[in-house]
């Protein structure tokens, strides 16, 4: 099957160098068909001379400069108004036009996700997309939404973010009925404040809903359920501190077994191994995140990574749109919905 | 100095025999003073046949038998109204009274707050007291709060956390003016919800206050900032996400190194070190909160930790008592109010 990819190649904290050396990086791992295309959107004396440097992407690849660029700092209010003509904009609206199968930047998140939603739609009953990831846990890895696209939710949000994970997960790993957990300071029934409280009355009552109940911080990295949700501010907060301390327990298996000449060797005679555990928990191979609730593929790929980073990123979205993730996603929600009437 | 220690017997998951076990390790380890002596309230036929069996404790102890006992679903509004002459109710007022330098107790967060809140009353300026915990770090340890005694909070609540923290910071390690980040979903100055930006906007203002701007999850763990000021629902979750990560990481290297015989090889010549790496994220080894803002000492264990746990939060009641906590908090919200009018 062939794949056509629309990516913005300014976003990111690196600029094109890093986005069209993912793009390289997607190829030379096998992350895509060989047959794939690129609509590339960005400023010109910018991407091209990058572009000339990446012969195998630039052969696939279609350029097309914007005079207006999203930063960091643009405001999703500003992205609306005047972003359509834009970098991320044009590179959105190709996969509307259908001139792309998917759309990937790893540029700021707020403008990303206002533009998306507005050009692309959401899916019936969705109010607002959710930004999911899949963690490593102690089980099979976990789905955790909302990541930080909506900083405040009513129980309504939380409701579509728990259908939306669910039908997502059911769908990526072929399991009949995942289980769905509600982030919470507790798992007992009268904690949190209203709107997880509200949220989980609603989500226990619907038929053929695995619904398990309320789960707290530590539940994440135990893999106790297939989905978490959560509200964007607690949801970022929370990854970002689970990359934190991963980041931190290396430093420190570093810093002790480098230490002695006892540590060295036990580091060197397992140093496969040592390998193997850093690499679960390195989050550029987890890059990767799609728009949940759109009608259209949109993947975010973390502004902070590198190209192997966003090979993954640009991985993620080809998978998604290989596994016609909208029609299975739609399909789901409207079965949920035709027992529960929830959305 | 002798040290008079308030306990109640009944709270946490494992009841009297970790409680009055954990004292009796507190005393054995030397976090004590030897002349320290215990008043404890519980329930009489659960409580003295575990004293019984700790002689130690025993000997240094006065028992009052309570027959309201808080349980871990009772409500905080129902510990207001009917919890006075309750275990946690009496044990709190003890400290009030002046039988008793502090209190401890594992039990129902909700009930150990509202109860500690009427009774001990708030420092001036204070609105709510807020549970700080302090976590190692790359750098040096950061001091997070609030974990979990207010889920939602205003600017003013987060604005009273921070200025709280700075001064315990800045008691505990001496240092003159610890640096405060407010945690957010972005470092960006335009990123996050009301309440965080307009907590930011006064912080920047305080004169003599070393306001570092918004940090984010990963900072926790880098040791970005020497505070960490969040409402109470994202930071139970982070540091729960974090201690849950601590346990994954600690299991996937036990896994994996048990899974051949060069790693058994690599941890058995190194076990000196992986045990130092397992201390530094054991959980137990840093329990104990106390109420930050309140005008006595009431520290708050972990429900579900063990006799070891409950030891170190017995030191920390200790340890906060004897440096003179409540006199120094006051005076440095004095002062610092003096220069900013902020409470």
């Amino acid at each position: 099957m062939s794949f056509r990819l629309a990516l913005d190649a300014m976003g990111g904290d690196f600029g094109p160098s890093v986005v069209i050396g993912g793009l390289d990086q997607a190829l030379k791992n096998a992350f895509l068909p060989s047959d794939s295309s690129f609509l590339i959107f960005g400023f010109e004396s910018e991407v091209l001379p990058v572009l000339a440097q990446y012969p195998t992407v630039q052969k696939r690849a279609s350029f097309t400069h914007t005079d207006v660029i999203v930063t960091n700092t643009s405001k999703p209010s500003w992205a609306v108004r005047q972003g359509r003509k834009s970098n991320l904009g044009q590179a959105i609206q190709s996969v509307v036009d259908d001139n792309a199968d998917a759309v990937v930047s790893a540029g700021n998140t707020g403008a990303y996700m206002a533009l998306s939603k507005i050009l692309m739609k959401t899916l019936p009953g969705i109010e607002r997309p959710a930004i999911p990831a899949l963690v490593p846990t102690l089980k099979k890895p976990s789905l955790v939404l909302d990541l930080g696209a909506n900083l405040e939710c009513s129980a309504e949000n939380l409701i579509q973010f728990a259908l939306m994970g669910e039908a997502l997960v059911s769908h990526l790993f072929d399991i009949p009925s995942p289980s769905v957990g509600l982030l919470n300071v507790g798992s007992e029934e009268l904690k949190g404040h209203a709107a997880v409280q509200l949220a989980a009355q609603n989500l226990k009552n619907i038929p053929q809903f695995n619904f398990y109940g309320f789960v707290e911080g530590n539940d994440i990295m135990a893999g106790t359920t297939d989905v978490v949700v959560t509200d964007g501010f607690s949801g970022n907060i929370a990854l970002k501190a689970i990359e934190g301390t991963a980041r931190f327990i290396k430093q420190i298996i570093r810093d002790n077994l480098s230490s002695s000449w006892r540590g060295k060797l036990s580091y060197l005679m397992s140093k496969d191994i040592f390998q193997k555990i850093h690499n679960t928990t390195d989050p550029r191979l987890h890059n990767g995140a799609v728009f949940l609730g759109l009608r259209h593929i949109a993947v975010k790929s973390h502004g902070g990574t590198d190209a192997l980073g966003i090979s993954h990123a640009v991985r993620v979205a080809y998978q998604m749109s290989q596994k016609k993730l909208i029609e299975s996603l739609e399909k789901r929600l409207s079965s949920l919905n035709q027992v529960g009437e929830i959305l």
